[in-house]
């Protein structure tokens, strides 16, 4: 693989070197990636992108995007080689548009980034995974995090894109309108096709206001059913919610020992609610009557900026926090998602699967939006721990299926889940499939993941 | 064209009657057929409407799909003739999920149908453009309308859909999960795709909780600007509208007189506000202070639901009140959306354009979103007044592409805006061009339309 010309044109900015070819041969997940990419390439613009994917489709080279590195199902592995492009020299923030609550991202920036970026503006941009993802990679994979449940997910900010496509072709998608009928939504196709279809080199996000009044809460349960069944209920009730995240026991301990908390080690729920001063106060009780008659053990709750963001650092840090249970273990994330009215049966089936094997794995949930992750701890050279994991999640991904969900609520299919896709898609993968060969005839963008 | 084998399957739902035919060959639109279709078939489920796709499919023969006959860009012409498919028999409510807020229609069904079906529910769907149209229909457009502000347009409500793709196959888009990462997002493909990539039978919708308390207003104004300006102070300080919508003195003129009322002659809004009883009476108060400031002569609020209703009605029947005002006249309906802070602009300069022509044309628009129409009253064999129309709406599309909006926020292309795409999405196009060969080789669906 020739690839002097682009050494040429990137000088220092691109690279063979073995260090920084591993460092990018995987993403955070137990995936054990089989090969590496030939080289590395940090582009600063749409058109440094462009040249790359144009050299790249002459010569059928696979291209594999690559933002922060921190996907969960190897969404970033070259698994035939080939040229990564890593999106870190494209962090700039182009435009803030307070009037119009928008703004114009290169896909490198961090939602840290932003957030801080926008600290004094009185607007912020709710999506959270865990990690510190960048931009790019969370409209790849069509992330969310804990604020779904109010804000939506990242689909639901993007008003448009700046694609470079296959053959190099640099395409806007969207407008600055909040609606658009004009063609097909080519926004929405790019979200979430995981590199497949285009490097996305410009976004256009909504941003929200900051709300006057913020409450946060910690309350404990006597058992898991419980704790379910309160969200369930405050749902149903239209309590207006903003975050509502499930621990179970195993993840507070973990998140006591990582971050040197004191938490009951009980299924626990997180909770946040926005609004005005009173409205905020008036909910907050509404839920502490709901937990009561669900078995609550304690409800702490506080409005106080420090309390709130040392509570979500510890809920962001759960990955982390897991990995730490059992040090040098990597993590097999599950990711369904059900309709809620299912919830409570589908994570108590799963806790009874856990229990009848010798895998440690905390649950972690966005049970607002019906999603949640076991965090499946085990060494991936261990056949016999991977293919217990795996059947823990086979069956789990069956059991959601059946109640009319989804294998992947927010981390995509990459590498790890193809198999299920096809069950859950059926012929549609097919209709997927020819609107990829159409794009990507030469089948460059991040071959293998998805299909 | 022999169709003879459809007639032999549909019997009485198959049709070659020339006044059942001529009745599918328009919309509610200005714009004129110019052939009509040769049959037109009633089918009643996904299967059925597999065998005519197929059938056409194989012989080359154009298919148009039809709900309510609706739209407003002649998205329902049968350009080439062909087979028109009417989606009247496919009138179920096949499930409605009260726990999880979510629902299955097929596509005949209306939005009133929906909503009179779930009055005694505590759940209702919120989409709702002027007339009464089918929601497959709305679905094909990427419809809007009054409660956009709140809940989003229809493309926020579909989570999953039944489609049957140009070849017969029938495939399923999207699950009963509030989010999913599987692979690419066909759902949102086909919304706004009107009819172009395959023909939709069934549709997951999501429902919403009935608020607790709702207040509409009317604020009439000195001046246009005076209720532009009001809309962008109350979004931008957050406050949570539910509906917020602007009518000229002249749109005003048209509703008094086609229904009867009684209001003020000048630049009005009709707001509404859901929340907590105390919450929307606090709100309430805050938008009379912001419209006070921006020369408010009255402002009449009422909680009473006949009232209410009564309000709404006559909103919805804008489109209808305006024709009444020179009856013979169509409609020429523009549709821009720009972000809300070149909306006052953006109104004002077009404002003036309508005064230097002889054309009369009511101004009613979803303010909240950026999004307003000109409802341009002309005879279509005219050609003077259709070419003064046409500039009118030219300069106003250059106008909101300027200020980096969308020549259509609700509308759709459909026969009328096929220019208006190319110059708004440029070389993007393209790779929508390239999706419809691929998935529509013969080019039988809806062909003429958006491209």
């Amino acid at each position: 693989m020739d690839l002097s010309k682009l050494e040429k044109i990137f000088g220092e900015r691109f690279s063979t070197s073995e260090a920084i070819r591993l460092q990018h041969s995987h993403d955070e997940s137990w995936h054990v990636p089989k090969s590496i990419p030939d080289a590395v390439v940090f582009p600063q613009s749409s058109d440094e992108v462009s040249i790359i994917l144009n050299f790249a489709n002459e010569r059928k080279i696979p291209v594999i995007p690559f933002g922060a590195g921190t996907s969960l199902e190897g969404q970033v592995h070259a698994l035939k080689g080939g040229i990564t492009i890593n999106s870190l020299h494209m962090n700039k923030i182009k435009e803030v548009n307070l009037e119009d609550m928008d703004c114009k991202v290169q896909p490198g920036v961090t939602r840290e980034d932003l957030n801080l970026f926008l600290r004094d503006t009185g607007l912020f941009f709710p999506i959270d995974p865990g990690a510190n993802a960048s931009i790019g990679g969370m409209c790849s994979t069509g992330a969310s995090g804990t604020n779904t449940v109010k804000y939506g997910t990242i689909r639901q900010q993007v008003m448009g894109l700046k694609v470079v496509m296959p053959d190099g072709e640099i395409i806007k998608t969207g407008s600055r309108a909040r609606k658009s009928s004009a063609g097909y939504d080519l926004t929405h196709l790019m979200l979430g096709s995981e590199g497949t279809l285009g490097f996305i080199t410009e976004i256009n996000l909504r941003l929200h206001g900051r709300p006057d009044a913020i409450s946060t809460g910690v309350c404990n349960f006597n058992n898991l059913n419980g704790a379910v069944n309160t969200v369930i209920e405050a749902i149903q009730i239209g309590l207006p919610l903003s975050r509502i995240e499930l621990l179970d026991e195993v993840q507070i301990k973990a998140i006591n020992k990582y971050k040197n908390t004191k938490h009951d080690e009980k299924p626990t729920l997180f909770i946040e609610i926005h609004g005005s001063p009173l409205g905020v106060k008036e909910q907050i009780q509404q839920f502490e009557e709901i937990s009561k008659d669900n078995g609550l053990i304690k409800f702490e709750w506080s409005d106080q900026q420090a309390e709130i963001d040392k509570l979500w650092s510890s809920r962001h840090n759960a990955y982390y926090a897991a990995l730490n249970l059992c040090p040098g273990k990597k993590a097999f994330t599950t990711d369904v998602c059900v309709p809620i009215s299912s919830l409570t049966e589908c994570i108590l089936e799963t806790k009874k699967d856990i229990k009848n094997s010798n895998i440690i794995a905390p649950i972690v949930g966005h049970v607002g939006d019906g999603n949640f992750h076991l965090i499946l701890l085990l060494n991936p050279d261990d056949q016999k721990e991977v293919n217990e994991a795996k059947k823990i999640n086979d069956r789990l991904v069956e059991r959601a299926l059946r109640m009319k969900g989804t294998s992947t609520g927010e981390h995509g299919i990459g590498i790890g889940k193809k198999d299920f896709l096809k069950t859950e898609k059926g012929n549609s993968v097919d209709v997927m499939s020819q609107i990829k060969k159409s794009i990507d005839p030469n089948n460059i963008m991040n071959p293998g993941k998805i299909f």
